[in-house]
């Protein structure tokens, strides 16, 4: 009877000297946290950033979107429970009113002249559709630029915007996504393609890998000829045409797809947001832009399909990734025998680019499951 | 950009030296556990107290109720599964029986002489329709008197009986009830109606606060007619005429109005009953007696719209209070800001005559998840 | 007032210096993990033995059913989830592929000199429509022959397959099935059957106890009167007549009925098979023989009846041993009062049998509610 060893008692994989799963994201960039069409004008919302709670707040009257700590000074409870007035939100409890500063500006039943400590605030950018803020050191959020979103204000482009909360850390989704090879997962989806890499490149902030394609059997899905303009069938005409470049430049993630050196047929950004604080939960906002065919209107058309093929492919890379979670928080660590240099060099980065976590404590089972179980899917555009 | 510090950054709030919410209620006192409807002659129903399983026993004779652990001593199965025999409760698993006095008085497979150990037993008593336990040292039960029950064998009021579960630590629904503050939560309800504080008194065992209120704006709600026995308007007549009391008498709570030197119009008693060991879950159990008004009949017509307008009254109170409980859980720790001079002598008072908790180690965010959900609602009578 | 103590303030029960809710089940033994039926040709599925994730493996050219850790070497994800071809599995992620030794054999995108570690394997045994695994130390595996399986192979009986996931340590289905006392839990399915202790006997890895009944009170239920072949009054004509037997040969345990010297009426295997880390929950594969009467057809007409006899038997005994369970989480430990000498001897030789808990620190109250709730049960054949 042969016995290898139990996964269990392989020593556990490392980067540098860490494991990968106890890093977390840093602080000290820009990070989506909800949609613009999620806050309506004169309301509050809250949202979360690794466990943080946030007050998104939009003035009525036109004034920009800030973000507050999500806790009243005086007894902790939601602001985003709260009522909009003017420039400021008023806790739903006892009253008291916060500007965009943090500070407190009114509690009814005090005189104004000892007014208490106010709450944090947090520095806040809408782009795009989409409201980021600067979890870290504000002082440093002024010097760093927002990412670009895709081709979301190209009009030569189709943009879908997704997303929904996945239970895993999010060093899981960009492995998932930057290592081709699982491309087999996606068999039922999209019939076999076999994956050519070509290569890669790593910067102090970014690791890029490139891919070709051939398909070696099934038809093209209708969704992918979408994104092609064409109906290809499995002659050599197309192994290997298009390159499909990923690249994470952290902490966010993009794919692009070329054929040859025109613009990108398909240009995503991804970005995953720690929700708790152990980060072991993301949020994801997905940005797909598609460019539009010759044919007017044609995309438009084909547009739920398209919307049908990715949810469907988005769903299976979900349902695996939170299975490599499952299976560390069971082995209460990191077990990955990584063999494909891209994704060691993406560890690397996402291990260099994060912070320890302050308690390395081992997480329990349940650490993931605290998270509210499924945030709906935002609709499509 | 402004930065306020992080309510997480700002020092936890003491009562003394300790945390209020790990402050437990002092069990040489009288608790309701259960309602005299909810245990018929010759049958015995499982409660709690703080974590303690109690098997309430109403014999069929006439006897008087009873209560011991709801333990088998045995296998520790709940003896209130099992069945009432005459004067004793006999186990469902392997039938051994027990009387009043805790002691295990037969055991069906076993000679008579040579018996088991028993199971503990608690004082207890049954008044007015509620049956109370004395879950501390027995020897001070009888010294001890139980408490007035707001006006409910007074003919001249009608009383309701109210009460459900809430996961939160008991000291947040005293302070809830007590500062009239957090009347403007319950605009949509009641209107704006603007507290004026008349002042407070403390006695070792006592907190008073009183309360006038004059309407700022909207319609007087129908409950509330109801309970003044008259409609009125938002004019000076009708400003700061009556007078609130809220009072914890530790370690329950009551809340009167009055008019004048008359009768009050409405009288409370609510008492919070820690569940689970922690003492982060209670069991309200509320009488709210409103005197019957000239008109006979009147009141009980109009019954079921005042039972309504109460109930969305609690069921804000309940989610707000959740609410403190879930940053307490998150925020591992009391950071309230408390302004009111009455209420920071109500946490005194509940520090002083509480318990500090025997094992004071962090509370992890789930353990008021262990309760069960929601304890369905009592009828009204 | 009387006081006793309260079972909390018990010295805690140990058998030897353990308690036994903390012993492990003995690794070095077969445990069934599915049933035949569960596995078809072609195909992989997964189970647990004790935390650990095994993937069944069936070949669909005949060859003999193997066990892998379900895990990939590669990032852990359950191999069960992957595709079977010929004689080994492939990874639904990135297509690692291996044998039935466990040895990685195919890295699809990997030069095929240089493959990684594979995943431990775990001897396997298919019998009568249950695939046994060996958890243990498998040099041992061979001497060890598989227990006999009730008359699950034998024409002169009907077996009846059953089980499900119940939520208590294995030890407390033991000490139910054979401490026949707690035949008073089943009064109202089986009427009032008093039973009479004949005698019991030891080995080192055995208990048996053996009991006659007689009928108090109540009718004899149909499903009694299949298994016995007649129907019986409570005359003395028929009291005392059949021994009972229910041995554990450990791990494993028996239970028949016999009239006279004949075979058999009813023979009962049962095992429990520890489904968690902690063993707080085991899942219960049983196979019930009931001999054939002179009357052919008639077992097969009335099996419906005995199936939902033996349901409602087997409800009772999970509903309070999961409530044993739930006292011991709330106890933190075992304070059970035990004084049927058998009894005590089975809890002797479950621990002595058993292995100690690796990490003995105190089990919390949701420990076993972390085990997916209901297992559907098994369909009859």
């Amino acid at each position: 009877m042969d016995k290898l060893l139990s996964s269990d008692s392989v020593p556990p994989m490392t980067t540098g000297r860490r494991d990968l799963r106890r890093i977390h994201a840093h602080p000290d960039n820009w990070y989506p946290v909800a949609w613009s069409r999620e806050l309506r004008p004169g309301k509050t919302i809250g949202t979360r950033y690794a466990g943080l709670p946030i007050a998104l707040v939009r003035p009525r009257e036109g004034g920009s979107v800030f973000a507050l700590e999500d806790r009243c000074a005086h007894r902790q409870v939601p602001l985003s429970k709260g009522t909009v007035k003017g420039d400021s939100v008023q806790c739903c409890y006892h009253g008291w009113a916060y500007g965009r500063s943090g500070r407190c500006i009114d509690v009814p039943y005090l005189g104004k002249g000892k007014l208490p400590n106010g709450v944090r605030t947090y520095p806040c950018r809408e782009q795009d559709g989409l409201i980021f803020i600067f979890p870290g050191d504000p002082e440093k959020a002024e010097a760093q630029p927002l990412p670009a979103l895709a081709q979301v204000a190209n009009p030569a482009y189709k943009t879908r915007r997704f997303g929904r909360t996945i239970k895993c850390h999010y060093s899981f989704m960009h492995e998932n996504l930057m290592d081709m090879n699982h491309q087999f997962m996606h068999m039922k989806q999209m019939g076999e393609m076999k994956p050519r890499f070509l290569g890669q490149e790593r910067t102090p902030n970014m690791v890029e890998a490139r891919y070709s394609f051939a398909r070696t059997g099934g038809k093209q899905p209708i969704g992918e000829a979408l994104i092609f303009g064409q109906k290809r069938d499995n002659s050599e005409k197309y192994a290997h045409r298009d390159v499909m470049t990923i690249r994470t430049v952290y902490p966010h993630q993009t794919l692009s797809i070329r054929t040859g050196d025109n613009d990108p047929v398909m240009d995503l950004w991804i970005s995953y947001v720690p929700q708790d604080a152990k980060q072991l939960t993301n949020r994801v906002f997905g940005l797909l832009s598609i460019k539009r065919p010759g044919i007017p209107g044609l995309l438009d058309l084909a547009w739920p399909f398209l919307t049908a093929f990715t949810e469907r492919i988005f769903r299976e890379d979900r349902e695996i990734v939170e299975m490599e979670q499952e299976a560390w928080n069971e082995q209460n660590g990191d077990r990955n025998q990584e063999i494909f240099p891209v994704i060691c060099n993406l560890r690397e980065l996402l291990a260099e680019c994060g912070l320890p976590a302050r308690y390395d404590t081992p997480v329990d089972a349940t650490a993931a499951e605290d998270i509210p179980a499924d945030v709906p899917e935002q609709a499509n555009i």
